[in-house]
């Protein structure tokens, strides 16, 4: 295969890189965020439906100049790391096939997120790769960092509970979660590529609306989360669609098991997040805007007149929810600074 | 005074009317219900800042061919009714002038809305009519249809309240709510037309956030009006701004009092809104435009599975959550059809 | 077939009336409209796609409450009329089959804009019913009341030529047009309902760009009204689309074949715009807002230092450029009021 | 004064530098630029209306964590190069103050992109330091890369003339313009910081309108720089505001002196812009996406069934547009390679 790269790599590369699914919107940005990366160089990005177009052509604005390939598992000598952008369901057995030939996987789909097979299934259906399950690595890069230098799977968390998770892990971690409720809200590039008539510019223009009320998949996910944190908590969670391209905000409401001070709970945080270079932790509300195209998620958390917690986390969702969260954790099992290519 | 009317009245009107504050988002379109009203006749439209514009030029969508005046309190000869739309602490004085001189009164703003004059203080400051305080009926056509019949002093809600007690209504008058939380969101015609920084298009485009994460205005009387309903209840409530015009929704989360199934919830609030002619009760999530530019509040509640009530109501802030709402009393006062120019 | 109407019609309606098409952006707009007028009664709504679904599911604003159908030819007794909103090639066989039945008919697709054979062949492929080919009547009811009136095939106009020959309009009928160039603008309803990347929200917003710079239909159709109206003349066309759902800006200049001053132009179209129900001469530019939802045609003209005129025209691209200026025809065809249902 | 860096400045910074201006939006552009450059030092951003503000904290997603101060020309030293980022007329004066003192200035306003006083003096006023009139070098760094090397004073073109000017120039050097006509398109933050009524979010969002149609102060710059090129052509003018934040696209008619094929026009453009970094010449229409936040032009152009040109620019207006074609020059100024930081 053509080795391309954007900038002068310094030195060898520290991997060599297949981007699966690549004319997606997350698929698309990773290969984006590969290759910008001085340590990473990008070999391959793949598409089955976009093969042979380029993909520059498809996003002018990530300048990414190279050709969609479909995937050839027979030729993949030479590629050391892969992140996979597949629906969930499609991703499990391409990530089996990976793995087999020894090359490490960041998977981008909910495929190995959740630990527990039952509720996989409830949720997703028969799990592509059972042999798979539960081995990989969550790649919530603030909790699980230990873990993910050196793995070899890594399952990068769905965009809300990145937020979600972020948002309330420092209470998580100290038992002191009540209930939780959780209000977030998201920009179409979260719907995905695949049009339909509501992310048509003339649905959502002037419109805003809950979706999944009934139950949302990622509502399993943010409650393992809390609680191999230490919080056994039942969480209520529902999703809105905004009109705004990129951009997440998770707005949760909590009760505390102990009455605690505001500025109890702010030093918490402080504590906790003081050290994290993409976690900054404000004074104020976010807003979206701040975080858009970064890796950040901007923290902001109080304690309301009635006890309870209001905590914020804003991030971009196909940034730090999706793909460069993905390359934040392909850092991190490789060795390299995990900031490499994503400041 | 000029005698104007868009639509041949139908008969004598019922009211001839004076919309004060007319430059602003909400008294600008409640001039314009006003003149489309086919019982209504708008006599006068005011402002001090815009006096001697015309309306259709400030909201040329509207197509009012008035003349905006300043208020002068000793020319209302002829005038039975008045909108208000002053911001709260200006509007009191005013109200109460127009009062004195026998004319009905519809007020946009604040200082009638709560009836503790503690609590007023704490949020507002001084009462600007002293005198008056607590004696305006709460304008919440749904809740207070009889006393609103014949009333001389109305106190439109807030939008967030409308929204918001409206989506939880049926509950709180079963005494059903346990604790409440409500993520409330809303476009920048909320936030009034007086401009700053915050509200320039380059800076809401693609950008949304919470604010007043400290406490808003709206809670305290969210909290009184679901108290009289049979729910003295604590709410935790923060709004957000959206990058959209018009629209608003109140996400509310609670737990309940007692264990009630999906079906028992939905029964109650299909009994409750079942004859209501603005509340429409859908049977899965509402959205923004379909309320935008009427007087209608779109309804869905459910029960998840954890046991929790997440009730939507949708609205359009500056019609129902403001200037229709107001036009709806008004009717109520004048023993009008309640929905007379507003369909 | 059932017998619905949205609000109480004054007498026997003046037409019975089928929008086939409906599941569209234009023929759910001509439902809509057709529902709430006057003396028109909407007997059905079809469409393939979308059968069996309700129109008020699909477009919750218009609040139609009807059941979208297959069009069954055989099944049309009792209709009058038709507004026939399918794609061009696919329209005029249906036209002919409606017009067979002796059903009135108000086509919105371009099969019977063109009067040159050759021109339509060239721009749309073989005709579907070329016994009928430039039967119709084209439909700018500003220029061809008179053989409206009475009409039993009415040709509505694209929505650029709507705009752009309504600005240049009374110039062209006086001979004075030299060169001609239009900028056109316009939202994503223009579009279409089908979906694709292009107009997916996360696509347009913050976006804006021209499109077919090689030749767009509509061209043809403006040269052949101008020329119509006296001013045989090249025209250079280029349409964008922006980031907003509905409004068209055309935005022409030209030379004058003998100069001109401003005032003289102006006064040009004082007179010949001067008594039009729906077209408004402003003394400044117009704007989109201004005529949403509506089927309003804003004109401002100037002439600039350089001694050349720069005309503007502004509508709403699915209102006066498609569906409300069906109506419009449909009520010039009945001998209604041109404005009925319209204001 | 502190010497703050973002990136480890690759040796001795080339220059230490200046923004005066900082607060409004190309100004806080600016500093972010020069910010993130490594051969540049950001030593002092000012601003008279916030000065004690954080940058960062007016524009969070720039990421500047450095104080506005007020400028005090009496404490300069050590800083050898300015950008200005005054309104005309203000910036004048400061302009010459600065180079009193021996600083090289880059200036973002009008006051020294015109070389005849009086076209000044009609459009602008008077002027605030006659004495340096007309001695800054244009600007436009692809037309007077020979003259930007080693100046002093820099003149950043306005924003319109830019992107029309780019469009046209290989055309213009060729003495082959005839009639010019250009309708330009903007998004708000080229209406600047100042609010009023017309940026909005409210009034913007679902809206566009041409402005300045009696005349805008960029004709007579376009003008000017067309016939430095060889073609002293008339040119027809008008600007139109889009519902964006970033954004411009300049689409040009043009006639011809003399017949010219579309190949033969493509292949003078491909020549003209083949060497270019930051003009790219596509096969098809810009869109404005692909060159927001960046110092880019696309270009296309083509000759359309008439004989006539369209020719097309996109740039983001606050980038290429401003603030980054300003450090563009300033790397020209400095001897530096043109694209260093801008990349």
């Amino acid at each position: 295969m053509s080795e391309l790269s954007a900038q002068p790599l310094q030195g060898d590369p520290a991997a060599r890189v297949l981007v699966a699914g690549a004319s997606g919107f997350t698929g698309a940005l990773a290969a984006q965020i590969v290759w910008n990366h001085p340590r990473l160089q990008l070999v391959a990005a793949t598409s089955r439906s976009d093969a042979g177009k380029r993909l520059d052509e498809l996003y002018p604005r990530y300048r990414v100049p190279i050709e969609l390939t479909e995937l050839d598992l027979d030729r993949l000598e030479g590629i050391n790391a892969a992140i996979v952008a597949y629906p969930h369901g499609a991703a499990a057995p391409t990530v089996a096939a990976l793995r087999e030939r020894g090359i490490l996987v960041v998977d981008l789909s909910a495929d190995f997120r959740l630990r527990d097979r039952d509720t996989y299934q409830r949720w997703y259906g028969e799990h592509g790769a059972p042999e798979l399950f539960g081995t990989g690595v969550y790649g919530l890069s603030e909790i699980y960092r230990d873990q993910l230098r050196g793995a070899k799977l890594v399952a990068t968390p769905g965009c809300y509970p990145t937020a979600s998770v972020l948002a309330l892990a420092p209470l998580a971690e100290q038992g002191l979660l009540g209930e939780v409720f959780v209000a977030a809200m998201q920009g179409t590039s979260g719907y995905g590529r695949s049009s339909d008539d509501l992310v048509h510019f003339s649905n959502m223009t002037e419109n805003a609306f809950p979706y999944r009320t009934e139950g949302h998949r990622h509502r399993p996910e943010i409650e393992q989360e809390l609680a191999a944190l230490g919080s056994p908590v039942p969480v209520s969670f529902v999703p809105h669609l905004l009109p705004l391209d990129q951009g997440e905000l998770a707005t949760c409401f909590a009760t505390l098991g102990e009455p605690t001070s505001k500025q109890a709970v702010q030093a918490l945080y402080e504590e906790r997040y003081g050290a994290e270079p993409f976690v900054h932790l404000l004074d104020g509300p976010p807003n979206l805007r701040a975080v858009r195209d970064t890796n950040e998620c901007h923290v902001y958390v109080t304690v309301e007149e009635r006890g309870r917690v209001m905590a914020f986390a804003a991030i971009d969702n196909i940034w730090k929810g999706a793909s460069s969260q993905g390359v934040q954790n392909l850092n991190l099992m490789l060795g390299l600074d995990e900031t490499e290519g994503l400041l």
